[in-house]
């Protein structure tokens, strides 16, 4: 069962660093019931690696990734709110993509793909917008990836939104972002499996996806909370010696999320969105371009720090947003969007609800 | 040239948790003069890649990896002390290790050295000082890898040393840390060159390796040193488009550390130092088994985190050692040893100038 819709892309589609797509969609799902005034719109931007599928509904049930923080009653509550999540351009969940068929060609987009920016993922929401006849979402929101793609549409589309939520995102990333990235880029590069990209679908680079995921793994939680949850615990049963094999619960971790996102995510979809994230420089923002914002980030991310949060908020301010800055004090790093839901809905809910 | 000089372990050289060496030896080198009473030696352990040259002497007047801090005049005075840097057991720097040549075969270690643990690393260093027939040290010190090592010192060789002295180490590694390292070790164990440890001298598995380094680096230093120092600077020259080679300032300068590293380690010495950093838990300590201790950390380190080292002060001193902790403000992360100079030149100058 799939609740996923497509959008159309205006064709062609100029990308904002050159190139151009023919044919291209956008994938999304969406919750609750667009007013007919069609101004209760909540456009949702994700991380790096999910899919538009969010949270459950009639035509797919089965969990999402924030299905604890979309439905009737929740933080952005679908009685109230027309949600709409976007998988984005780039990536490899129904939107087009690197791994998506080139028209021109027949064959996989792979390293023909133009170079993808934020700006392009930004703009593909702001059409789907458009091709739902909605001149202004009420509020568009994004976390990690998403809390940048949401600053870029701020700049690219003064207007088409009254109200911003960036979580856990940045303007610009650091070169301590940048090198981690990187390395996670040059860890899919180096597999031999990569094949400069001709990989066949069902024999993907699992080596370098696997070495990039765990570092993403890595780098998304924070040292205290494994310090808490793991220790120094071992796993059970035997460590044949010499063996170099995972012995600690924190390895057995790592390769249990590296196993499902090597299966899941698209290779050069993955080094398209990496690059493009590390590339990112917002552009000037337009006075009154949205009129409030909440910008959250989490003392903890290491990966996106409070500081770029703080930088963020006086880019709106200056813009003439009236935004709070909420610094959570969770344990779980940047990734805390996902695992400290108590405190996000307390600031999402609140912000949705007023003003 | 060359200053090393060699010191004949024990034979056979039963390992801590099992496995002997037959004629293993520990290199070493020395600064200054040993006093007739042998009362003045100073015993450094290294981190985990650097060898026994950590400065300049007339034998090798080329530049150590601690040049500022070891000499006539500086912190580490080479006009009173009798100054011993040895390379650790395991390492490849003339110490025996996995690329050593296994005396029952005439082959190398390789995956057939027995597992190596921080205790064979600190007895070594204490059969060294048998060999100088130096009863006691005045002082032991280490910084990282070599922090760990002369806490497993004073636990097992109590009185050898009258002082201690452990920069920027562990009693027991943080399930962040053992992640960090697994995903090192991971990088060189899937390299096709690795072939299960078998590759040849000339043609190590590089891009493990590489990878290895480039994790190492990014953790060893700190988010915002990077910030302050390269910023979201490009690299002159145009890149290819689509290339995703690389662009930006800090991916150029971790090119450059790894460059160097690759050439530099073997990896299977690597693999048995990195694992033996995680597997390390500090055995009880005897009363009174050293004198006084200085235990110093770095606010910005995310890999031997300050915590670590309260738990190290406390652990000493319940020993009876009078311990003194500083926390040191340096923005260079856990490399700020090598880096910050004059805070460090201070710390250890005057701790050691006293008491």
């Amino acid at each position: 069962m799939s609740a996923r819709q497509y959008a159309a892309l205006p064709d062609p589609f100029v990308m904002h660093r050159g190139g151009v797509l023919r044919g291209a969609r956008i994938a999304y799902e969406t919750w609750g019931a667009l007013a007919p005034a069609k101004d209760n719109a909540i456009l949702i931007f994700t991380g790096l690696s999910p899919p538009a599928h969010a949270a459950g509904s009639p035509a797919d049930p089965s969990p999402g990734w924030w299905e604890a923080m979309i439905g009737p009653g929740l933080a952005i509550d679908t009685d109230r709110w027309f949600v709409i999540v976007v998988n984005s351009l780039g990536s490899c969940f129904g939107s087009t993509g690197p791994a998506s068929i080139d028209p021109a060609t027949g064959e996989r987009y792979r390293l023909n793909f133009p170079e993808l920016s934020i700006e392009d993922i930004a703009r593909s929401g702001f059409e789907v917008l458009q091709s739902l006849g909605i001149r202004q979402a009420d509020t568009i929101l994004g976390p990690s990836l998403g809390g940048m793609v949401v600053l870029a549409f701020a700049a690219a589309h003064p207007g088409a939104t009254r109200r911003l939520v960036s979580i856990s995102g940045t303007a610009g990333a650091t070169p301590f972002a940048i090198a981690l990235r990187s390395l996670q880029r040059e860890a899919i590069l180096r597999d031999p499996g990569w094949q400069d990209g001709n990989y066949a679908p069902d024999a993907p680079p699992r080596t370098g996806l696997r070495l990039a995921r765990k570092l993403g793994t890595i780098t998304y939680r924070s040292a205290d909370e494994w310090a808490q949850r793991f220790g120094r615990d071992r796993m059970a049963g035997a460590r044949p010696p010499n063996s170099f094999s995972p012995e600690f619960e924190i390895e057995s971790y790592l390769e249990a999320q590296a196993g499902k996102f090597v299966e899941r995510f698209d290779a050069n979809c993955y080094l398209y969105l990496s690059r493009a994230m590390d590339r990112f420089d917002l552009a000037p923002l337009t006075q009154g371009c949205v009129e409030r914002a909440l910008v959250i980030g989490v003392e903890s991310d290491i990966l996106f720090p409070i500081e770029g949060q703080r930088a963020i908020q006086a880019t709106l301010e200056r813009a003439g947003a009236t935004t709070a800055l909420i610094a959570m004090p969770s344990i779980e790093g940047h990734d805390a969007f996902l695992v400290d839901i108590p405190r996000f809905s307390a600031a999402i809910g609140d912000f949705l609800r007023t003003g």
